[in-house]
C-alpha cells in the first residue's frame, strides 16, 4: 500500500497553564494507506511539529518531512525503518523533524499491524505482551500536604507505584525537599515503588543533587530521573559513581537511539526512559529496548499524555518479561482522555497489559477530539500550506 | 535596556534546489532594545524556527522562545548567558528552540557590541581578533572535470583552502571517489589545504568510511569531515581508532554545549565545527572554542550562509591564535550576499579578519534583503501569531 495522506490534529485544553502537565495538548496523527488508517501521536509542541511537516525546502538535506514520507510504500516492517532512515538523512539539518515524524512512525506501525491483523509488538518480534506495573505518574503538590494528598489518591486506586516529580523539588531549601519525599512515602505507603523526577532542575551541578541522595535513600526511592540537562552525560556518570542505593533515569528527551544508548554507555543511567513520541517512533525505540536490554540496564516507557501514547509507548518493551516498570498517566487532562473510545486499564492485579488486538490496540475516538481541535492555518507566500483537516 | 521586540524575516532565492547548498535561505533576526538594533541568523528551516518563536505553550516546559527572551533585561554578557539558560529550561521539550534562539542571542552581543562600542570578541574576553586562513566550501561537482573546475577557481581566486563535500562523494563507487578526489586535488594545487565532508554518507558503517582513508591520504586531505551520523560518537572513535594522517570533524549539527564537548572526548574528533545558528549562539559557542582549546582540539566555523552568520561564527574563536582554519562562503546564492552592504573579504594574504567595528561587525541591508522576504501567516483560533513584518 501507498501513503496517501498524513494529517494532523493539534488538540488543546481551552487554557493551558505552566505547570509541568505534559498532558494539556496533543498532535495527534492520522496516516491513510490502501484504503485503511492509522494513528500516531508527537510530543510536543504541535504548531511546531505540523510547521515541520509542511515548511517549504531550504536545501536537499532540509527538506520538508511531507516531501519524504508521502507517496511512500508501505508492505513491511523494514519499509519502516526505510522511511525513517530517510528522514534523518533528508531532514537533517531540520532538528523538529524527529518529533514531527514520530507520530507517524506510530501511526505507520497501527496501520500494518491493522492490515495484518496482528498487535505491533509481534510485528516488532515478541510472541506475547508482558504484563507491566503501572505507577502513577504526577507532578509534586505546592505543599507537602499537597504532595501527601496525590500520593495517596494513587494507592487508594490501586497503584503500588508513584512517581513525582517537577513542581517545588530542587527549587527550594534541602528541608523542603525532604518534606516533599517524607509527605510522597507517606502518601504512597511502606512498600510500594516511591520514583523520584528532578525535571533537570540540577542542569549539571552534580553536589547539588547529590545533596538530596540521602533523603531520597531515607524514604526507599528505587530511582532519581533527569537531575540534569539531558546531555549532561558527564555529571550523570559522576552522580552514579557516588553510589548509593538510589540509581538514575533519563533519556526521555532523546530523539535519535544514539542519544539513548550514549545516555546509558556515558551516563551510566540504570533505567532508560524513552518516548516514542520523540525519539522518532517505535522502531527506533525497539533499538534502544534491545540496548539496554544488553547491557543489563531497565528500558521504561516515558508517558505523560494519552492512552493512544501509552499503547504505542509500550510496545517497544512489551516482550521483555523483567523490565515491569511503566509510566502511566494518572491525572490527564481531559483532552488526552477523550481523543480514545478505549483506555488501557490496570487489571485486578493492578498491572498494565496490552491488548492483543491489531495495530496499537486502540480505538480513536474523532468525535471525543472534535471538541479539542485547535484551527490553525499556515500560509507562504499567499499560499496556505496547512488548513486544520477534517476528523 | 529591555528587549523590546525580536522580528524575524524569512529570506529565499526564488526556487530552492535539493542540492546541499544551506545558501538558498536564511532566517535574518532583528532585535530591539533601549533605541538600538542588532541582527542573528537562524540556521536552517525558517518557517519551522518563526513557529518555534510564536507557538502557543504546550506546558511549562514547553513555552514558545517568545515567551522567555521579550522583556528582558540586557546590560552585560552575562544577561545573555541567563536568557540562554532560561530558553534551554523553560522551552525543554520545543526541539527546534535552540535553532530559533541561535538567531535570537547573536543579535543581542551585536546589541550589547553596538551600546558598548567594542567587537564581540571583546566582550568574549579576546583583546584582538586574529587572521584566519579561510577555506573556500563548496560542493563536489556532479563530475570529476566540474569539481576539478571549482578547486581550480578556488585557487584562482586566491584561497589556499579548499572543502569539498557532499554531492556524489561516497554514494557510488570507491574509484568514483578516488576520481573526485584526485580532481579537487588537481584542482586547487600542490600545497593547498584540501577538505573532506561526506555529509553523514555512511551513517555508522565505519568499514564504508574507513574504505575511503588511504585514497584520502593519497591527496593529503587534512580532515574528513562528518563520515558518521552526528551523534554517532562510536564510530568517529572507531574509524580514529584505525589511524592515519587523515583526522576527523564534525559537530555542525550539535544543539547544546554537551553534544560538541561529547564529540571530542567519546567521539575524539580532531576538529569541532561548531554553527553559532544552531547551538544556541555565540555564547555557547565560546564555551566549546575554550573546552577545545584545553583539549588541543582545533575548534573551526561552520558557516555555509552569509556574511552576517560568518561575522557572528569567527567571534568565539577570534582570539585563538593557533585556531586558523575558518569555512567561508564561496559561492553563496545571492540571497545571502546582498542581505548586508559589507562583507568580510579575505586580505591581501589570502586571510580574514574580524574588523575591530562594534557588535558582529557587519552593516545590515534591509533594502538588499527586501526583494527576498518570502511573506508568512501563522494563525490559531483565528488569531494570527505571526505576519512578516516591515524590514
Amino acid at each position: 500500500m501507498k501513503i496517501e495522506a498524513v494529517d494532523f490534529f493539534y488538540l488543546s485544553m481551552p487554557v493551558v497553564t505552566d505547570a509541568g502537565d505534559g498532558s494539556q495538548d496533543a498532535l495527534v496523527v492520522r496516516v491513510a494507506a490502501g484504503g485503511m488508517i492509522g494513528w500516531g501521536e508527537c510530543e510536543a509542541s504541535p504548531l511546531v511539529s505540523i510547521a515541520a511537516y509542511v515548511t517549504p525546502m531550504s536545501h536537499g538535506a532540509c527538506k520538508p518531512v511531507r516531501d519524504v514520507v508521502l507517496g511512500q510504500q508501505l508492505e513491511t516492517a523494514s519499509d519502516i525503518a526505510r522511511i525513517g532512515a530517510a528522514v534523518e538523512l533528508e531532514c537533517m539539518d531540520l532538528l523538529q523533524a524527529a518529533h514531527t515524524f514520530s507520530g507517524i512512525e506510530m501511526a505507520l506501525w497501527d496501520l500494518l499491524g491493522r492490515k495484518r491483523q496482528v498487535p505491533v509488538y509481534e510485528l516488532l518480534g515478541y510472541a506475547r505482551a508482558y504484563p507491566k506495573l503501572p505507577y502513577a505518574s504526577q507532578l509534586f503538590g505546592d505543599t507537602p500536604q499537597e504532595t501527601l494528598a496525590g500520593c495517596r489518591s494513587a494507592r487508594e486506586k490501586g497503584f503500588r507505584a508513584v512517581k513525582c516529580g517537577w513542581g517545588p523539588f530542587g527549587r527550594g531549601s534541602l528541608a523542603d525537599d525532604r518534606d516533599h519525599l517524607r509527605a510522597a512515602r507517606e502518601g504512597l505507603g511502606d512498600g510500594g515503588t516511591l520514583l523520584i523526577d528532578a525535571g533537570q532542575i540540577f542542569r549539571e551541578d552534580v553536589d547539588a543533587a547529590a545533596a538530596r541522595i540521602a533523603m531520597l535513600e531515607d524514604v526507599g526511592a528505587l530511582w532519581l530521573e533527569e537531575p540534569f540537562h539531558g546531555g549532561a552525560y558527564d555529571a550523570y556518570a559522576a552522580l552514579a559513581a557516588r553510589g548509593g542505593k538510589v540509581r538514575l533515569a533519563g533519556g526521555e528527551a532523546s530523539h535519535n537511539v544514539h542519544m539513548a544508548r550514549q545516555l546509558i554507555d556515558y551516563g551510566k543511567v540504570a533505567y532508560v526512559q524513552i518516548d516514542c513520541g520523540r525519539i522518532g517512533g517505535i522502531g527506533p525505540a525497539k533499538l534502544v529496548a534491545d540496548f539496554a536490554a544488553a547491557r543489563d540496564v531497565t528500558y521504561v516507557n516515558h508517558t505523560f499524555t494519552s492512552h493512544l501514547a501509552l499503547c504505542a509507548s509500550l510496545q517497544p518493551y512489551a516482550g521483555l518479561k523483567d523490565h515491569v516498570i511503566c509510566e502511566y498517566p494518572f491525572a490527564p487532562k481531559s483532552v488526552a482522555w477523550d481523543m480514545s473510545e478505549t483506555h488501557l486499564l490496570p487489571n485486578a492485579n493492578g498491572e498494565v497489559v496490552l491488548p492483543a488486538a491489531p495495530g496499537l490496540g486502540i480505538t480513536m475516538n474523532p468525535g471525543g477530539m472534535a471538541a479539542y481541535v485547535v484551527d490553525v492555518e499556515i500560509s507562504v507566500k499567499g499560499k496556505v500550506l496547512y488548513r486544520t483537516p477534517s476528523l
